[in-house]
């Protein structure tokens, strides 16, 4: 499977008055290594209208806390696919301190797209075999 | 078991270029509820110092997302704890879009002190039984 | 002029380790206010399609924070227009703390429609007649 | 007068509904990058303990936006001092999409030390004469 990793430096704003990271922090990193991921292997890239509405929505997510971070640590997200449906996929996130994990987040979403009557419109539809095919390669 | 709600208006900034809410946002939200929870049974209140140092960090949550919201909705948090163990508790978060559950989410979180030695210094705490009694009184 | 209030509670997250709000949060409350003091008055309710694309981004802000705030505070924020031009305007937000004036911030902004190509294609509109009439009339 | 770079990458999550940086944001990245040029110059690093209790909270902010940006988007911000006072000092961060001035932002900010009885107890100080001629020498 295709793996990308992004290295994530904590900054002052990111942690609260314990000093250590106010937990949504972490899934804006993880939603934007997810779309990382899809851009790696060529998709998704743009805004909405060039990419004709498609968009990945989250459905269910589940994630584990294991070592808190605070003000300048630096930390490395990596982000592979984990199951691939027929409109639903699993992506998985390892937050890595050194060697150790930190946070761990598995996240379903849906290819979607969105329908003429605006947002909440969505409409699944199926993964093209192009997109499997793109992030099903392993990393060289 | 106690019962708190809040209502929570979706704002212009809170929304994605899809014009839904970006999920991490939803988390900001659920934080809040937590501590509001706890306040509402009287703990927790003030800050770090005026409390001695006691957090409740998070350690493994799950969550669901079934129905979008966008700009100008209004939901409503129901919050409860669903488990009382030793020093890990769980809190189930209810997003309500009128009667719809629009996202849930529940929160395993540990009743800490922060170690004299600063932030990452945590040590797990017996949840003291007034907390528990408090939390677990039916609502009026 | 039109005057709304609002009262805006710190939260946990909105603050950072020295215990005091994380001020871009300010700007995320202010701008809730500015487009709240529209709608108090009809106008841009509802997404961008549904209000025809019509939009009032920020062309020049200045701020200055009198006193920090931390978790638990209450503040009310006090916003109405102080100018009116042809396509601009100016927006004053005045957050108290009790009878102190804790943060002030002034917004220029435009009047603008998101030309057909997307965003980014700004074009500045004069201001309509029955919002510079709604928006001047004296609150109750 | 040193001079620190960053290179900003804009995220699905930091844009709007109009599909543009939601301005708040940028506040974020500013203050990120205000701490960089002090801990490019050797100050400030770390949390607040082990940086004594100082600090450097803003007073006053001046900001233009001149070129909106969206999804992708990949902008540099320059940061250096502009003035330095007895205890107050500006920070002038210029973020450049491509040859263009995007956004600009001037903030004054003051050197100070958390009191003993916790925040909101801000003592100002000098700024130390060796912070001021380390952020005073020419970038290389």
């Amino acid at each position: 499977m295709l793996i990308t990793r992004r290295t994530i430096r904590i900054e002052w704003g990111d942690c609260d008055p314990a000093g250590i990271v106010f937990y949504p922090r972490y899934f804006e990193w993880f939603d934007a290594c997810t779309l990382g991921l899809f851009q790696a292997a060529g998709f998704l890239k743009g805004d909405l209208e060039s990419r004709q509405g498609l968009a990945i929505p989250m459905v269910d997510m589940r994630s584990r806390f294991l070592i808190p971070s605070g003000f300048g640590d630096e930390l490395t997200v990596e982000t592979t696919i984990t199951r691939f449906g027929r409109s639903g996929f699993d992506v998985l996130h390892r937050m890595l301190k050194g060697a150790d994990l930190a946070v761990e987040c598995t996240e379903t979403r849906v290819w979607i797209r969105l329908g003429p009557s605006g947002p909440g419109r969505l409409k699944s539809q199926p993964i093209p075999e192009a997109v499997i095919q793109a992030l099903s390669q392993d990393s060289k």
